[in-house]
C-alpha cells in the first residue's frame, strides 16, 4: 500500500537523522533506545530498518564514504601516484579523526562470519575505491613491497581510533599518519 | 579496624580477579553490574574500589603494565639503540593486540581534566618507560625527525585497536607496525 511505504520511507529518514546526531554526540555506542525516543518511533520499528548496529552506522556513513570514493575515483588519472595516493588517504584521515563513528564503522565486523560478502560496508566501499589509486602507486615504485589499501586503510582506522580524544584529533592523525608514510625509524644509524 | 580491612583487602582482591575474567571475556566495555555480582558484592563496593571505570582498567592492567616497563629498563643497556627500541615496541605491540582490554586502557582518557596528572596510568608509565630507549635511538639518528615516544606508542594503540577483530591480531598488529617502522612509502618513484 502506497501510504505505509511513504510512512516507512518518512519514518526511516526520520531515524536516519536522528541517528546521525545521536551518534555525533555520543559515537558509534549511541543508545539505540534514545534514537528510538527521540524519532518517536518503537524499538522494534528501529530494530526493522536497522537489524544491527552496524547496519545503522554503514546507512549513517554511506553519503560521506560515497563522497570519499568519489575523490579517489577522481584522482586515478593523476599523473603523480604516490601524491594522488596520499591526498586521498590524508582526505579519510581527516574524516576518520573528526567524524564520530566513522572510525569504528571502518572496522572489521565482530559480528560478520568469517568470509561472508561485505559488498555494502563502509570499509569494503573505500577498498574497492582506493585500490586503483594504490595499485598504480605500487606499480610506480611508490609503495613498499606487499602494502595493500587494506593495510592503509587500517593504518588509518588505528590511528583515528588512537586520536578520538586528543584535542586537535585531525592535525594529530594527519601527523602520526605522514610518520607511518615515511615510516618512523627509516633506517639503521 | 582490622577486621574490615582485611575484608576489604579481600573485597578488592575477589573483584580484581573478577574484573580481570570479564575484561578478557568481553572487553574493556565489560558490565560493572556483571562484575559486582559475580564477585558477590554491591554495586557501592564496586564504585568504592573502582570510581571510574578507567580506575578498573588502570587497577586489572598494572602488573602487566609493569612487567612492560621492566621490560624497557632492561634493554636501555644494550648498544644497538634501535634494536633495543623495536625489540620492547614489539613486545608493546603484541600485549596490546591481544590483551583485550589494554589497547582502550592506552587511550588518551576522555573523562580526564585537561592538563590533569595522570601519574598512575598505564600509558603514562609506558611513556616513562620508553622515553629513554626513544631518546637513545633519536640520539643515534635512528628515529625521524620529531618522533616522540608517545607518537610510537599511539601508533601502536591505533594499530591494537583496528586489528582486534582480526583472525591473527597479534601477527597483524606486528606487520603493520613494522610497515609504520620503515615507512608504507617511504621515498618518492
Amino acid at each position: 500500500m502506497p501510504v505505509q511505504r511513504a510512512d516507512a520511507r518518512r519514518n526511516y529518514a526520520l531515524l536516519l537523522a536522528v541517528a546521525e546526531e545521536e551518534i555525533a554526540a555520543h559515537g558509534a555506542d549511541a543508545s539505540l533506545e534514545q534514537i528510538a525516543r527521540v524519532a518517536g518511533v518503537g524499538s522494534a520499528t528501529v530494530r526493522r530498518h536497522f537489524p544491527t548496529r552496524r547496519a545503522l552506522l554503514e546507512a549513517v556513513f554511506r553519503e560521506r564514504v560515497e563522497t570519499l570514493c568519489a575523490h579517489a575515483r577522481d584522482l586515478t588519472a593523476r599523473a603523480d601516484t604516490r601524491a594522488a595516493l596520499l591526498e586521498w588517504l590524508g582526505a579519510v584521515t581527516a574524516d576518520a579523526a573528526t567524524i564520530r563513528g566513522l572510525a569504528i564503522a571502518l572496522t572489521r565486523d565482530p559480528s560478520a562470519e568469517p568470509g561472508a560478502a561485505q559488498d555494502n560496508c563502509c570499509s569494503a566501499q573505500l577498498t574497492a575505491a582506493g585500490g586503483p589509486l594504490a595499485r598504480r602507486a605500487a606499480d610506480d615504485g611508490a609503495l613498499a613491497p606487499g602494502v595493500t589499501i587494506d593495510d592503509l586503510l587500517a593504518l588509518i582506522t588505528g590511528i583515528a581510533l588512537a586520536t578520538e580524544h586528543h584535542p586537535d584529533p585531525a592535525a594529530e592523525a594527519g601527523r602520526l599518519f605522514a610518520l607511518a608514510v615515511t615510516g618512523v625509524s627509516p633506517r639503521r644509524p
